[in-house]
């Protein structure tokens, strides 16, 4: 598989700019104040179509011939991936088609197709969504964009950080959730070129850790099917996520549920913005281990803000 | 009474420049196409003690010579201002007191003292709380901050507009919601001196409209106890707000408790920021009227945060 390098996420970064925000840094003095550390919360959550895979997304889509554009994409992902394709493609004026079981939530077809994608139901088996997957692909000769486990994703996700340097200067310590480690490989990506003496932690619910398991182990541990609020994190490592997650992440923090609501809950009421259960497991997990990151200037990525207002994890 | 000018803001600008935000301006592309109009939201939310009120309680406290300062501080208000005078003055590091009816929710007692301010009880009446009010300041002797009918507030409030068109530029119109007329009349203060050409509306809960009826017969209208969902938005005009709505204010819209809610709902959702039900107000305005804005570079005050996440009004 092809390793990106820096060069590549230059590219993506001048490639996608018309497609996404620079999304603000915001600082809170109330969680400083908390934690004795300096830090600065990267609000992807303010990204187009709610969340920092519209990064890869874009980079995916955009930088496709036109031969294959008029082909489409595809992808299996209900979640933000899926959502962040359909937004890019859209933006392209091609055809995005998501696979997703036909239990899932209706809401989430329904945003899928707000975005002008086209939901294709399959069983909820793995085994049926790989089968109608493979149809659609071979129907159509869609292009297939994994949510986090293809270069050219990473390069996009990786555009984040590099904004995240350029806006706030280098940082003693960058974290971010980990679920298949998208945001995290593009994280290594550009923090080992431009930024090397910055840590880079991830952060995992204790109910998804797969990845902190692999990373105590040293190869890939994948879990069958884990609960989380969390529900961005619950994939797992693929190949080369792993490449960058073993090579360059300094630790991996687990947080419990509890922690994650609790984080959620204060960063709504404190720093008055929307984010999803995901992107708090990354201050919970600063909350959890004051000690690492006391005296430093630390980069927070809140990874998204697709949330269902009318079922928050406290009420 | 003192009608304070342009040259006073300059000065309150520069006196709290070190205990406010200035506050980001965000766009909305969903807002956007929905409405036709060019839409700068001014995101008050994110301010200090969570609402545009920490810039006119700030002035007012920093205002203060050493002597008074030293008597502290007192107001009546159980809502913003109540937290943000007590962030003020804690900041300077004298007493705030705030009078508050005994059966006032225990959380907006708790946020008043979490910013350092000292609450005094009354009973849930006006004559209590008048005369719980005088026995404070007859003793303390400490400086009277009404919410707004004040020209210290005033001048405070009136920073947001200033720093609106610093950021974006001259605007065809400004829309703010109005209780009391604090936030809209600093913003007729700004706007009538540094961008005489935009138009100001202000946006009112109908279930709370005695500002549009004051408006519309030339008049203060005070209403006895209004009922709304945008509990900020309760308060009448007082002389000197109404010598700033009276002559600037272009028009005022009022919306249903429904059209509030939804436009809050919608807020929250596509941009992704908590911010309260007074707020909304504004927004509901616009998606009621889109004719008047529609073509239009618009800048909209959210004004404040600070809402029970635990109850939210569409749950």
């Amino acid at each position: 598989m092809y390793i990106p390098t820096y060069e590549d996420v230059v590219v993506a970064h001048e490639r996608i700019r018309p497609y996404i925000h620079r999304t603000p840094v915001l600082t809170s003095s109330y969680f400083n104040d908390r934690t004795g550390a300096e830090l600065y919360f990267k609000c992807e959550n303010f990204q187009k179509a709610g969340a920092f895979k519209a990064r890869g997304a874009s980079n995916a889509v955009f930088g496709l011939s036109e031969e294959q554009a008029a082909k489409g994409v595809a992808t299996h992902s209900s979640g933000n991936h899926g959502l962040s394709l359909s937004y890019a493609a859209g933006r392209r004026g091609i055809k995005a088609t998501v696979v997703m079981p036909r239990t899932a939530p209706e809401a989430k077809k329904e945003a899928v197709r707000g975005y002008g994608g086209t939901v294709v139901e399959c069983e909820p088996s793995t085994s049926s969504r790989e089968a109608v997957f493979a149809e659609v692909v071979a129907e159509s000769g869609a292009d297939f964009v994994h949510p986090y486990n293809d270069p050219r994703v990473i390069q996009g996700q990786a555009t984040c950080s590099k904004e995240l340097i350029e806006d706030v200067g280098e940082l003693d310590a960058v974290i971010a959730p980990i679920g298949g480690g998208g945001m995290v490989s593009g994280s290594c990506l550009t923090l080992s070129n431009i930024a090397p003496n910055t840590r880079i932690y991830a952060a995992e619910p204790k109910n998804a850790d797969d990845a902190y398991r692999s990373f105590k182990a040293g190869h890939i541990i994948a879990d069958d099917a884990p609960q989380t609020v969390a529900d961005g994190l619950k994939v797992p490592l693929k190949d080369l996520t792993w490449h960058f997650v073993s090579n360059h992440v300094t630790d991996i923090f687990t947080t419990t549920e509890e922690e994650i609501v609790e984080a959620m809950y204060l960063c709504w009421q404190r720093m008055k913005i929307v984010m999803e259960p995901s992107s708090a497991v990354a201050i919970a997990a600063i909350l959890k281990n004051p000690e690492v990151f006391a005296g430093k200037k630390v980069g927070v990525i809140l990874t998204g803000g697709n949330v269902d207002l009318k079922k928050l994890p406290w009420a």
